[in-house]
């Protein structure tokens, strides 16, 4: 066996570790009875350890040493190798207690979250999170040299992106963004009333999976199943699973949580699974990953074209709650921007200002400038500031959202990195596909998809984030591509 | 940390691996999508070597010396070490390379089995089939030091059970029950065509929940999913799972295996959940997990007393189809004794028949004496022979069962011991819980499960299946119970 086939064969092994924790994840979060959760948490742990210690094993080391200086691979296994050797690096600072460690409080901080948003009791949860903070903040300190400690752990959702880049594109979202959306709440709200009469659970489910046919979400290669948050996870690029949650009374959630995840879903689906477990067939950050999803939601999914092509199903779905709407009346009432308590159904705008304060609560809290007992007083504040709403209870404010139940922090900056860069490929899929818009109008999802494959999917890790967008569109991120698809589009629909 | 400690953690961290295969294997039976097949069936392989590895390592094998001969132990310690010694040096014979290739072929072959059933197509199955049946020759040629070569597969399942037992046994069945069931041929047929009706789908799934309910399935411990072939698994005492099949066209399907594998995991569920990984918290034998599953399935589930309770909610959820119909010719409908092709949902009686088939059919496999090629004609052959009747094709012939695309040769025996350890049982159970068939007319299930629990599920693995059966009921398994059962039962229905 050639060096390079046994570290084939070592990352396949790994990889096949990764994923079996992935099912009992999903497992976990859709149908896992509530008593199975301690015995689960020790599962996840035991293979979180098993993972690590063959990810950090001398055996690996050594190949991908030998391998970095071997000339005669390709540009392709040049560039898994120097990927895998960075992952083995980093793997190398954790002992495999400390990964266990971090593996079963996740799990059991998972549960105390999903106790403490249900009862609307934050003490339930705090304890837990309190333990998951520290070990986070132990982290990015055996993490070690970053110019800050938030930099460590953004690290690991977007590598390279650093606090202090953040700041300058958030300085953006808040001179920009929120001078624009003042603009907006001056003006006549439109109407969304028939959003929230009553959509049979059924009927939106067999909806979003037509949804997802038409985008070409795979259903050989993956599923559909609800949870209390919509996720995406895969176990591979031939099964990836999605979720989604419906309510009975706002047919939002199902909408934008099927395209959202069939978004994210078809980046999975298109890796290259003759690649299984390299560097060439995983995602290259959360903000690409993101701009999948955001780009499908967003860009494709409130668009006139877009519901020009479905929104004659919704009808046929829901007569008596649609059939005196125009097209036009619920693509207005599906871009209402309106300041609101729940990030996952913000507006496409004020929904940054959401992950702003996520941004300001998680640098403060890995800074130690707060503590979690200060989370909800502080959660309210930002809330009052940047939304200028009050939050009503904690299940609708720092409860709501999972991720940090899932150790996660410095995830949350990754979603508008998503849509800042989905907007700017989604100008560049403009000018090289040809008639785009009317394609998508006549349904046709195709040439969308066949051009994200192309430019983006197939990739696997070959590109960084950066790297990536300036291949696709000639420059670096730019924050402008989505101020000019914001006000073109806010100002039409508001008559700004 | 004792010895004893180390040895208890060390168990654990296997048993992580093996219910974390449990849960991948339970996700490929209900919700895996087709093309998740071929990665699925490496992460399998993965894990069976990582914990074969754990399971032979060097460590373990020199602290089950020492406290094999640690005096200071508890008796259930004791047990507990000669237990795992035992599977230790069974474990040894095995490399983890054939481990992995026996876990991949299944994998496989499970998956050509679902396909060559629902085309009807047994080439499609035969090779990957023939590949298992090499390997599971193979496995008992190295396990060696067996009287008969089949004698080393039963002794997976039902440790201690030897061929030449099962000839003797299956004499008595033979004689006895052949003899029995010509009887009954030669009397008048009860009508069960109302069983036969549309019973919709939904209204089955709930009643078949509400039974399980009343028999004490904890579904915070566990829940129910679809499946083709219903099962039960677990991955704690804590978390356990069962599936059904419903059938709109019989409503006999979801009954039986709704009550059949609730028996099941009411016995895992039962298991001591603080002995996780030991074999203390183990079930004894097959033979004894299907003693559960057959008792409540035939000695409670086809008793008038059952029905009495549970018959007037089967009435009002389908009164189209039963409101006419009593309850006495509903317990008749139910246990009209028939030969029929599918071992599934035969009869109580004939049901033997079908194991006795493939007894001699696997013995006949294992010994080299009939080729995978053969099969198809063996098998018709012997329906005609033992049951009276043809088979139409393969999907209801020799592919009806998943067992032999699970590896699981040597496995079908213990059904029917099952069903004899449960009438040996079920007569004990009669003579020491007062008014029991009283209680269950009420739908009192509690007086009996409590027996099960102290009788047989709290044990775990301390007895052994024959000492089990003494310790019950004061003699070693009898065929004589079941006899009995059946002739005063069916003498009484069929007025013999």
């Amino acid at each position: 066996m050639s060096n390079y086939s046994s570290y084939q064969s070592m990352l396949r092994k790994i990889a096949d570790i990764q994923y079996a924790s992935a099912v009992l994840n999903w497992d976990q979060e859709t149908y896992m009875p509530s008593k199975g959760a301690t015995f689960r948490a020790q599962q996840l742990s035991t293979l979180a350890g098993i993972g690590h210690e063959l990810a950090t094993s001398k055996e690996l080391g050594k190949l991908l040493h030998l391998l970095s200086t071997d000339n005669s691979l390709s540009e392709k296994e040049k560039r898994n190798i120097k990927q895998s050797l960075k992952t083995f690096n980093e793997n190398k600072k954790y002992t495999t207690e400390f990964v266990q460690e971090l593996s079963k409080t996740i799990s059991e901080t998972f549960q105390a979250w999903h106790k403490a948003k249900a009862d609307n009791n934050f003490a339930v949860y705090a304890p837990h999170l309190e333990k998951l903070v520290t070990l986070k903040r132990e982290e990015s300190k055996l993490l070690g040299d970053f110019a800050h400690p938030y930099d460590a752990l953004l690290n690991q959702f977007e590598p390279g992106l650093k606090t202090a880049d953040l700041e300058v594109l958030f300085t953006d979202v808040r001179e920009q963004l929120v001078t624009f959306v003042k603009k907006i709440a001056a003006k006549p709200q439109n109407n969304d009333a028939f959003m929230y009469l009553y959509y049979d659970r059924e009927m939106q489910w067999d909806l979003g999976l037509n949804l997802l046919k038409q985008m070409g979400f795979d259903f050989e290669s993956g599923r559909q199943d609800a949870s209390s948050h919509p996720f995406t996870t895969n176990f591979s690029p031939e099964d990836v699973r999605i979720t989604t949650r419906i309510n009975e009374q706002d047919i939002n959630e199902m909408i934008w949580s099927c395209i959202h995840e069939g978004g994210h879903a078809l980046y999975e689906q298109g890796l290259p699974s003759e690649e299984y477990g390299m560097p060439s067939s995983e995602y290259i950050s959360l903000g690409i990953h993101e701009s999948q999803s955001r780009l499908w939601e967003n860009n494709v999914g409130r668009s006139l074209q877009y519901w020009k092509a479905n929104y004659p199903k919704l009808q046929d779905a829901f007569p008596e709650n649609l059939k005196s709407v125009s097209v036009q009346s619920f693509y207005k009432a599906m871009n209402i921007v309106k300041p609101s308590l729940i990030r996952t159904s913000a507006d496409e705008l004020t929904y940054h200002f959401h992950v702003l304060i996520r941004f300001e609560i998680e640098k403060a809290l890995i800074e130690g400038l707060i503590e979690v007992k200060d989370l909800p007083s502080y959660w309210n504040l930002k809330y009052k500031e940047y939304l200028g709403i009050e939050v009503p209870d904690d299940s609708s404010g720092v409860l709501q959202d999972i991720h940090w139940s899932h150790g996660s922090f410095g995830y949350f900056p990754t979603y508008s990195l998503g849509s800042f860069y989905a907007a700017q490929f989604w100008v560049q899929a403009k000018k090289e596909i040809e008639e785009l818009e009317n394609e998508i109008e006549k349904g046709n999802m195709k040439p969308l998809l066949d051009w994200l494959r192309e430019k983006v999917h197939r990739h696997g890790k070959f590109y960084s984030a950066e790297e990536l967008c300036i291949e696709i569109t000639g420059e670096k991120l730019n924050f402008k591509y989505f101020m000019d698809y914001a006000s073109i589009k806010y100002s039409k629909l508001y008559d700004l």
